[in-house]
């Protein structure tokens, strides 16, 4: 519909998650028509990005670093390991300002369908950290999905064969959610899972 | 919170309209983890855009050529004009396949308040087509808003100093509306200009 340049500047637009047709073509004009400056930094900063940001030696976070923040920061808890899914998971517990350990990011969960072994989750990496001796807890915050579960019982046994403590974090009713509006699995788990007081 | 160099391609992101924080958080992520290539190629794409893209020399919509697809295909019908504010709405009309003619493009209205005075939205390269007495009909399509109906107020009384037929969009209902969900404002217009039939 537009010159070829904009379409094609349209579609690759679509990249971005959550972008559909009518948004890229929103996004791609309001770029050309009122954010040409925007535009240029945007092109500028993901090239630099896609060829410099890899991940982290230690904790396989995305970082352009060789350590990332939390890796090279020495006033953490080395006794600590807190094994989360992606790099967003990370952000959302540090937010928490409640943990003070170490990270593994996985990458991804176990999903043999999709050819995602204990290879591809970095298991030998997280492995030879287990057999470190340092570690003295393990916090598996996978998300409880059916794959998040296989790779939290995986990691937990893998763990505990180094004579690690393992816990998984607790799912159930959010705080200041209300009943009402939580759905059905959430409540089953969480009355299963009660807790006597 | 990331390191500097995705803090920094997060900020960027947000200069795509309808992207928030979050929403910037979760573009970097992905492109970073799961579609470098997609990253790359918007990056080079993005460049290019903006390096290539301006305005066509006949309608001043976007486009990499002198002329535009549209200016340039010779077989419209050159007795027609529709003038509209943006590249988008040209688009929007030429998917409805009801307007066979050529479109100036104003990339904006008047809006003195804004310094937008009849020079920005390129109110000289339009009265000299009008002065070439080619156009038989002029459309205007401004949105109905209050700067768009100025704005069309005074693009009719140039086009009518010149002799040339002017004619406004119908505003009204729309077609497959539901008068229930219709706001007052368009009610009302729609009552007013009502038509015996």
């Amino acid at each position: 519909m537009f010159s070829p340049l904009i379409d094609q500047l349209i579609n690759s637009l679509r990249h971005l998650p959550g972008v559909g047709p009518k948004s890229a073509q929103r996004m791609a004009l309001h770029l050309l028509e009122r954010d040409r400056e925007g535009a240029q930094n945007l092109s500028e900063v993901l090239a630099k990005a896609v060829e410099h940001v890899h991940r982290c030696q230690q904790c396989r976070t995305l970082t352009e670093q060789a350590l990332c923040n939390i890796c090279s920061n020495a006033r953490r808890n080395r006794k600590e390991l807190c094994i989360v899914e992606t790099p967003a998971d990370v952000i959302a517990i540090e937010t928490s300002a409640v943990f003070s350990g170490y990270y593994f990011v996985l990458l991804g969960r176990l999903s043999p369908i999709d050819g995602i072994g204990p290879k591809e989750i970095g298991m030998d990496v997280l492995a030879s950290r287990f057999a470190e001796g340092e570690i003295e807890e393990v916090i598996v915050a996978t998300n409880p999905t059916i794959e998040g579960e296989a790779t939290a019982h995986y990691i937990s046994e893998r763990a505990k064969a180094q004579g690690i403590k393992v816990s998984r974090i607790a799912h159930g009713i959010p705080i200041g959610g209300e009943l009402e509006y939580v759905d059905g699995g959430t409540l089953a788990h969480a009355i299963s899972r009660r807790q006597e007081i």
